[in-house]
């Protein structure tokens, strides 16, 4: 894992394709990851066909990452596979609920995680696409999900074609507390943040957008009130419609 | 990531403690993943306290890893601390909503797993405790969890005491999909279960348990619809309680 150290999101990718056996070798390999009853509560659906690319860009906002990844993987919380299994061995599935929805999403990420490590070791490079719960309900029709599956995480999967800095990271005691949840003061909240809002990409980011403060962007521009509760209610909606809800 | 072929669930460890500075490390490089617009929407909270344990233990229905484990961590989607900063830099945070959840939640299962593949790696032997969202409102007690914390995720962590047998995977076509999902037929479950349900322990599980197929363990005692429905609920409340609903 000495990756770790120097890994970066990579949006830019060559021209040279990422073998299915590859591929194959390293979803074989994630599949190792712990999961609930060790039921393996995930599906993957990969894309590499150009059409498929191009009716599933609109729902990660046209990303350019989306069409020119020469692999593109949608992770899925999968409670399907496992309630037909019930049902044709005689036994009553429970997993139309949120929990069992939670614990699906829950396999469907740690398994993700393992395979980014994996991807990132045998230097490929990654980029998640957080959008994939923006606008799920698109997802599930291109991808003719059926009911209990529910798309969780995108890859864009390539060999880099770029090398971006190393973005900055909180120091642990940002994020580490000891026995009880340790809430933050004004003045730590500056001592934790200050670095960051001087650091001369965020500072050029508050001028073009002509904000006051960097947090503002964050609210007023990137992840809006309005946004997140729109889609919410559209997410919670489509959880209806899979039949976690 | 060689460990990864080879990995199990650790519930046995010595009597040899993890040292801060190593674990101190390892969440240093697991904050290395991505996240929403890097903002690493987690906290991890550390219980090395013996008194701690045994108030946790029965959150994780007092098994026995979390009051033998030298280490536990309660992994947390945490929107407050992005929330504070907001606050104190004239930026209206919106993220009290269930999409923010999601988003946090993410970040914490991905941050998650690079630090047990990290750990792992290091010779460390975790088990994750799917509990942590079946009673997480005594965790957000004992934890005093503010609102937008969420624990989502516990690790027990120590060096190995004993070495299970590797546990089976379903292979890769039980769960990758080529352009599209495809459901499964009543033949195809037989291919993909057959195997598992044919493995020696688990025939003496379904002899034992006085069932009639190994489906049956999951949804008549492991995982039961009523218990399910009944988590479903109180796991809602506890994200309205927290201010995410």
């Amino acid at each position: 894992m000495k990756h770790i150290d120097t890994r970066r999101t990579i949006r830019e990718y060559t021209t040279q394709d990422v073998s299915e056996h590859l591929i194959e070798k390293m979803l074989q390999q994630a599949s190792r990851t712990q999961t609930m009853g060790n039921l393996q509560l995930y599906s993957v659906v990969i894309t590499r066909d150009e059409n498929n690319k191009k009716l599933l860009s609109p729902a990660h906002f046209n990303q350019p990452m989306v069409t020119k990844a020469p692999v593109v993987m949608t992770i899925c919380a999968d409670f399907n596979r496992t309630t037909v299994w019930c049902e044709n061995r005689k036994a009553q599935p429970g997993y139309d609920n949120f929990l069992s929805f939670l614990n699906a999403a829950s396999d469907a990420l740690l398994f993700t995680q393992t395979f980014c490590n994996i991807a990132e070791e045998n230097g490929l490079g990654i980029c998640f696409l957080g959008t994939t719960i923006y606008n799920s309900r698109q997802i599930i029709d291109i991808l003719k999900l059926p009911k209990l599956v529910m798309p969780i995480a995108t890859l864009t999967i390539g060999w880099p074609a770029h090398q971006p800095p190393l973005t900055y990271r909180l120091s642990t005691n940002a994020f580490v507390h000891s026995e009880h949840y340790k809430n933050y003061s004004a003045q730590e909240i500056d001592k934790l943040y200050t670095p960051i809002e001087e650091l001369p990409e965020n500072k050029h980011f508050v001028e073009i957008n002509k904000t006051e403060t960097l947090a503002q962007i964050f609210t007023n521009i990137r992840y809006t009130k309005q946004a997140n509760e729109t889609m919410s209610h559209s997410l919670l909606e489509t959880l209806k419609q899979q039949g976690f809800l």
